[in-house]
Order: C-alpha cells, then structure tokens, then sequence
C-alpha cells in the first residue's frame, strides 16, 4: 500500500497510479466505488473527443496524429482505445504495446487500450469510469477511440463532448455505409486515405446526404475534412474544426455532461439493484434455478421478474 | 378491437397480428408484458440464425437468397433485420419497402426492419421480443440480421443459436478486420461477394487466424463457405454448413436457451427496478435534479445511488 492515496496520486499525474486505477475500475475490484467517489469531484474539465468508423478506416494512426499534434500546442492527453479483441490474437495487448511505443517517453500522454469483452458491467461503462481517472488525472483532452457501427460504440461516442466520424474512400459511397447509423453522430467527417482514388467521391457522397438534411439557421453542419494520417496532411486542419465546433458548442456544453451524469447515475443503479437481489434478496443457485425454469418455458420472465420484484421490496417490510 | 385474443391471432400465423404484437412490444405500449408474458408458452421451437458483419458486406442479399432458399425447402421463415437508420435517410423504412416487396406474396414469410434507434429498453430487448413473437407465431426459422461489430450487434448474434458473419473480399486482409470482435462469435464465415478480386486471399486470411486456434478433438472448426449473393452462388452450401451445425451442436442447444432466457430476466428486472424508482420512490422531477448535481459535481453518482438505493427499500419498511 502506497503512503499517499490513490486518488491524491491520480490528481498529480502519476501514469502508475492511473493505470491501477483504471484496472480497479475496470475489474471492478474491491474500492472500485470507492475510488470513483473519491476522483469524481475532480473530474468536469476535460474535453471528451469521441472517434469512430470502420475497421480499416486508419483511426488510430489518425489518432496518433492527433496527438502529436495536440502535444505541439501543449495539451496533456488521454487515449482510450477501445480495441474490439479476438481471443485468438489478442489484439488489444498488442495494439497497446505498438502504441505506446510512440508516446512512452511522453508523460502528458496516457494511452489505455481496453477489450470490447470481458467488462462486468458493459463497456460504456468501463470506458466511462477510464474517462473519468484521466479526467481527474488533469488531461485536458480525452480522445476514445471506437471501432465499429454498434450501438454500444456509438452510444460511447455520442457522449462524447464532439464525434469525429472517419471514412475511406470506397466505404462511403453506396447509401449502405453512409446510413449505418454514424451519420447522425458526426460532428465533424473525416475522409481518411485521402490520397486513394475515390476520396472525392466519398466527400460528395457524405456532402450529398447531408445536403437531403436541412439545418435551421446557425445550426452546426458537419465539415468534411480530407486526411492522410500516414502523412499527417489534413489533421491541422481537423483539429482547426474541433476548435470552431468546441467555440460554437459552447453553450450547449452542460447537456452532454448531462446526458453522461445520467447514464452513470442509470448504469450505478442498476448494477447496484442487480447486486442486492443476487447476493442478500434470492438464495444461493437460486437465479441459475429461475433461468433454468424460464430456459424449459415452464415459467415466463414476466412472471419470475414480478415475483423477484416482489420479494425484494418486501424483505424490508415488517 | 378484435374479438380473437391477439395471442391466438399470432399463433395462427397471422402476419397482421405479428406485425402489431412486434410494434406493441417494440413501443413498449401498455400490454406489451401481458401479451409477451401470453405467448412465451408458445415460444422455444424456432432455430435463431444470426448474421452480422461489416456494412457493404451484402447480408441482404445474402438473407434474401437464404430465405428463398429455406422456402423451396418448404420452412416458413422471419427475419429481423436491425437496420442502423439515419434521420437523414430514414433507412429503415425505405429497406423495409424494398425488401417487402419480394416475399410479398409468401405468407411464410415475415420480414421486420428494426431501426437501431429508439427502442425503450435497448435493442437487443426489442429484437429478442420480436423473435419471441415470431417464434410464437411457428416460424422454423428466424433470422436476425445486424451491421456492424457493435458489441450489442455482437451480443445479439451471440444468443442466437447460430451465428454467420459475413466478410468481403479486401475487408478480411488486414488483421485490424480479423480481430475486429466478430471472429470469435462466428460459427460459420461467408465470404460473399466472391466473384470480386481477392476474395481467395480473404479465405486463406479467414483460415490463417483460424489456424492460430487449437480446436479440441471434436469442437467445431467454423467452416468458410464462398458465396455471391447476386447470382445465389454457394448459398446452398452455406445451408448445408447450418444445417451441420445444427447437427453438431444439438446436445448444447439447451445453453444457448439459458443464455437468452438469463438475459431477458436481467433486462426485464433492470426496467423494473428503474420504473419503480422513478414513479413510485422519487417525487416528480426529482431524478432530475439529482442529474443536474451530478452534473455540476456538487453530488457523485455513487453517493446518489446510495441514497436513492436505500430509499427504495426502506419506503416499504413500517
């Protein structure tokens, strides 16, 4: 046990200290509430930059550009990248290695790699409560990083203070892709890929749909920006648009922290309520005996949902 | 109102009756848990094939020639096609007409789009209540179809009793695809679109990461079955692999039943549970303000939890 807790540690930057917090959290291990409580009135200054697209879509060298380019302007950074891990490559741990690479020596940067699986809980909520330790570690921009169209992903990103959505060339093309629903989360498009062939018609494809859209006067309408992150071209230019969207969002800037102070008030309570009826409302094997009852079709959910109910509610009368 | 329960009307088979039952529950309009609660009885028999895959992979095409397929074989069918809509493109709708009009005709036949967006409660929640519907009604086959590597896409396919992904040539080259959540889920793999260049590199990509895995003597090793969903090539043989892992995977199929029957326990108490909250233990209004303390940081999650957590059993202690 370290002298100095945990969270005064977390506050002054330690990478140490943030990373077991994270795993606390993540594992959802002893203290993990805890702790959270303990960072929680820290935490509302950092930025929360959402990512996403297609596997294969360069994310995370884009991200990696994005980075570099923050760390000239002097931010201190925070990377969650949200790593969807087949058990038979073990993608997240590798990926986490290659990438940690580039920044090692970099303090102000702290890039975690989380597996989509294995998250007690979910993972908007791991990555919710990651968020919040970089944020309480004094980060002033936290970039997550998502693959995928899934309504889990777009739900992390959604809540994101801004949505970067990235594109290729070729995937954007046909009405398939561009309705997969990260249309409606992109605060701003980036076509990555740039230089391949097709890259202009992907930005007129993007620009066609969102022209069917219309925007009430002063309303945001998502830029378009073309990048090539093995290059780097176009990424000064993104974050120019993270900036003018940061300054045109400002006012609106409580609602996402409403809708994220929501979504873990919500997530808390039921896990908690799950909790309770596990460990102190049912007996024990007695939940695996109602499934196996609902799994023969010889009781319906509905009903077993009403009796639980029931019984929780009224252990605690007299 | 009918003067045949709606219930019975489903169990006839009559596609009106499956249409409004899915939209009662899918709206979670009232009724909708008396009348899950009133056909889950009549549920257990229909086969679950989930495909998922990346979007552009060309699983319409591919669902709808599996359907016309199953047909010839005389099963009666359902498809739910989890369509990630865009407000801008209302796709669901415009993907539900299309689809529609092929198999309108055929009774045997029902097809639901569900948008991603929108449902109470989530939408693994709303499509596993539309497959209880048509599972009710005696279709043999359902087919739930998702874009994506979402984890909920991914977790939808994963209660079904089998699942296809679906991958295109070039998509399935560089490990970033392979790895993208969806290798591990796959009980069969479809290479579609193989007629296009590459698609026997996506193959030996399949099988190259395949080959990473040591299967026990006897365990399942996921086929890769060659298809081209415009001409309806390979689609034969992709029925043939099902129909082998039917075969094969028979003495498990009561675990995939108790995964579901868990899940949709868990998600009906979680509803509950905040129901009750939010109408019967917090004054109106209230939860709230308790969000927006949280949202200032004058209150941390947990402690609100704490709080509402224990109003909630006590309110009913003398």
């Amino acid at each position: 046990m370290n002298a100095v807790p945990l969270a005064d540690r977390i506050a002054a930057g330690d990478p140490r200290a943030i990373a077991r917090a994270i795993s606390i959290i993540e594992d959802e291990a002893p203290g993990a509430a805890d702790l959270a409580r303990g960072i929680f009135a820290r935490t509302g200054r950092a930025y929360l930059l959402g990512v996403t697209g297609p596997p294969g879509a360069g994310k995370s060298t884009l991200v990696d550009r994005l980075v570099a380019e923050l760390r000239r302007a002097g931010r201190s950074i925070g990377v969650i990248a949200v790593d969807p891990t087949s058990p038979f490559t073990g993608g997240a741990i590798l990926g986490d290695r290659v990438r940690m690479q580039a920044h090692a020596s970099d303090p102000d940067v702290f890039i975690r790699s989380m597996a989509t699986r294995g998250h007690l809980g979910g993972l908007a909520r791991a990555t919710g409560e990651a968020a919040l330790v970089l944020d309480a570690a004094g980060k002033d921009l936290i970039i997550i990083e998502t693959v995928g169209v899934g309504q889990d992903e777009v739900d992390i990103v959604r809540t994101a203070d801004i949505s970067i959505v990235v594109m290729v060339p070729g995937a954007g093309d046909d009405v398939q892709a561009l309705k997969a629903g990260i249309m409606e989360i992109a605060d701003i498009f980036a076509v990555n890929k740039a230089d391949r062939e097709g890259a202009d018609r992907t930005v007129a494809a993007i620009d066609s749909v969102l022209a069917l859209q219309t925007f009430a006067p002063g309303a945001w309408r998502p830029p378009v920006v073309k990048t090539e992150a093995t290059t780097g071209r176009g990424v000064a230019e993104l974050l120019a648009e993270v900036e003018r969207f940061r300054e045109h969002a400002r006012p609106a800037a409580g609602s996402r922290q409403r809708v994220r102070a929501e979504f873990r008030l919500r997530e808390i309570l039921q896990r908690r309520f799950m909790q309770h009826i596990e460990h102190t409302v049912l007996d024990p094997g007695e939940l695996d005996g109602i499934v196996d009852e609902i799994s023969a079709r010889r009781l319906d959910p509905y009903s077993a949902a009403d009796m639980i109910v029931r019984r929780t509610l009224r252990k605690y009368t007299v």
